[in-house]
């Protein structure tokens, strides 16, 4: 700061003119009352920095930072004893702490900073100032607090009872989170078998049940076997991040709108990750063409895209999956319990008149095709828990791999 | 092949005086009976390979080879036809190739392998030989049939209805999932609201009664707010994944024992990890002293160690997190609803008598030290669903930030 002082002492005809012990009187005595209330707040004002302000050369900006300053105050009202370093991490860093510097040393002051090699972290302050990067980004997220009347579909009270609201932008798309006959059986189930799983699936968390569960999924998607997860989250991370790592090598083709769980399980697996176009065959198919055939791959896509509502191309998608020698992994939560004779998704849809007559599997349909599917029970079959769908050997080796199912308490029977 | 063939014919005076007709013909002959019987199975045996075995310098090698070859197809008796190459990815490869590559030399025959450049991967032999790992080791798991009945605690059903056994390794520690109280509130609740939430916390699916239940467990753990997961696993890998990420150059200090969803979380944050030995603080100690105290640090313990039963020094614990610049992360899912009074697992239960007098927070016991604690729904409450416990800005910026709780289907109101 001494340094600074000196410096600003050589530029500034007023400072250089003045003693150092009548700088610092001035920063000790109040700023005439107009100033004070124009800047008033947690900044401190006084006599220096109001005549700072009258400077012609520096004037403005010394303006400028004040208000900049100030607003970051504001945001931390709350907790008037931050030390000057911790607001400014808020705003822009480096900006705030010159402004932090010039403003002290005009008032004599050394602003208070971490020492980074005494103090520990300050865990609080990073915690505020990233929720504040969401605030200022206006991606901060207020949850609208939503009652679903399982008696008045689609309706629902607010926080207030009385309140009453229409919703549609549940994924209970069918209501069958309040079907009669999902209840009824929830209850008897519950009566017989009680409210929790109470173990994993290898420690007294698996009954027939989840075995029956699992044998109605696989007949559903044409699969030899299904694996169930608490979520649909769960079983794509788990399921992409265990396949991928174990595939030697494995460059993964994930389409540029796939849902965050399938993201993040691409990224915990370590693989290669190739993002095409959102359903741009052409570039899947280029990108495909760069790496060897015999190296192994998975596509990555949905049926029906979750922010979008555009529909997958998964014959196609299939069909260069073949010829690039890779395994599909379809993503059909938005679309499970909503289409194709049994509602087994987009990909039983496609062939609805076949699959209506032959609804078993191995009837030469597009399902057929579809090495992986991943799916939900928590959307339009109304209730909560995730799964996929594939070959005996895959999901065994899903089962036996992968922590995310192996060290979770299973589903609730109910 | 060729060329081994000619290398082997330099060195063998058998194979130097016999052409390659004399050597096809008798790869095609019929072994001898007893030699047969020996070495019968998937292995082709001849004339040839008999001869052979009778060679003085390498016959006690190929015997070896043949059986090493052998035991591989015994465990592939169910897929007859994979080809040797497949075979023999399931032992040590590279061996397996080698005995592949001279047997098939004595044969007169070309091994059959991928070629590399022309082949897609074989997806499914993978997936076998994964699993044929674990049976290798003896890590494969078969999962137990159990139907724990609500009105017979701890008696469940196996597979056959009328077989009845104790479960004592349930988590369901203190039969909560069957209790009166606890399945007829769930009743009516799932007549009031329905079976699932229908959406994720930011769309459709925020009850009053998650945020009910994140008041009740922030009040429990003494902290200003809590949050809740699908489970507890998720709460463990998405609060330490997306905590140690968002604090800079952080190093978590990771207890020996910890649960696989500890260790998937500090993976998935990419930060540093230390390993301290099992409930030893001063190797703890030793390692928070080698890293700098402004740099940010978590150390992740549990309170009831899942697979040994020992119990986390946690006093002892956040002291040294304290004195080094530290926060613990405490998961208490093995002892939320089963220590303190008022269950909120042993960091209450330490404080007994000051808990129970001042059950509320901030009473100065050692509740207050732990900065974050982790919970389960699952086991002695008897439910399903997890979660976690400290600071308000620590809460909103994991609720703001950790796509495994964005992204997910909320637990159901039941």
């Amino acid at each position: 700061m001494e340094a600074i002082v000196k410096q600003c002492k050589k530029a500034c005809p007023f400072l250089h003119n003045s003693t150092t012990a009548t700088l610092s009187k001035l920063s000790r005595m109040p700023a005439p009352a107009g100033f004070a209330s124009e800047v008033s707040g947690n900044v401190r004002t006084n006599a220096l920095t109001t005549m700072a302000q009258k400077c012609p050369v520096m004037g403005k900006a010394i303006a400028i930072q004040s208000k900049s300053y100030l607003r970051t105050s504001a945001r931390l009202a709350k907790h008037p004893t931050l030390p000057l370093k911790q607001a400014a991490l808020i705003n822009n860093e480096n900006e705030a702490r010159v402004a932090a510097a010039v403003m002290a040393a005009l008032q004599g002051q050394t602003p208070t900073t971490h020492s980074t090699h005494s103090k520990p972290f300050d865990y609080e302050t990073l915690y505020k100032s990233e929720l504040e990067k969401k605030h200022q980004d206006k991606s901060y997220r207020y949850f609208n607090n939503i009652n679903r009347l399982a008696k008045q579909f689609p309706k629902a009270h607010t926080a207030n009872l009385q309140e009453e609201v229409t919703v549609w932008c549940s994924n209970d798309y069918l209501g069958m989170g309040r079907n009669p006959l999902v209840l009824e059986s929830m209850q008897k189930t519950m009566n017989k078998y009680g409210a929790g799983a109470g173990g994993t699936r290898n420690i007294a968390g698996n009954c027939n049940l989840h075995l029956q569960l699992e044998t109605e999924l696989a007949d559903l998607h044409h699969k030899p076997a299904a694996l169930v997860f608490s979520s649909c989250y769960v079983a794509n991370d788990a399921t992409l991040s265990t396949l991928a790592s174990k595939l030697p090598g494995c460059v993964i083709f994930s389409d540029a709108s796939n849902h965050a769980s399938m993201i993040q399980g691409i990224k915990h697996s370590g693989a290669k990750k190739m993002i095409f176009k959102h359903n741009d065959l052409q570039d899947l198919e280029t990108k495909l063409q760069s790496v060897d055939i015999h190296i192994p791959k998975i596509i990555a896509f949905e049926s029906v895209y979750s922010m979008s509502g555009s529909v997958g191309q998964i014959e196609e998608i299939c069909n260069l999956a073949k010829k690039y020698g890779a395994i599909t992994f379809l993503d059909e939560v938005h679309a499970v319990g909503m289409y194709g004779p049994r509602g087994a998704g987009v990909a039983e849809h496609l062939d609805f008149d076949l699959n209506a007559c032959y609804p078993h599997g191995n009837n030469g349909g597009i399902l057929d095709k579809v090495d992986i599917i991943s799916g939900t029970l928590g959307k339009a079959f109304g209730v909560v828990g995730g799964y996929i769908a594939g070959s005996a050997a895959l999901i065994d080796m899903i089962r036996s791999y992968a922590p995310g199912f192996i060290f979770t308490t299973s589903l609730p029977p109910v």
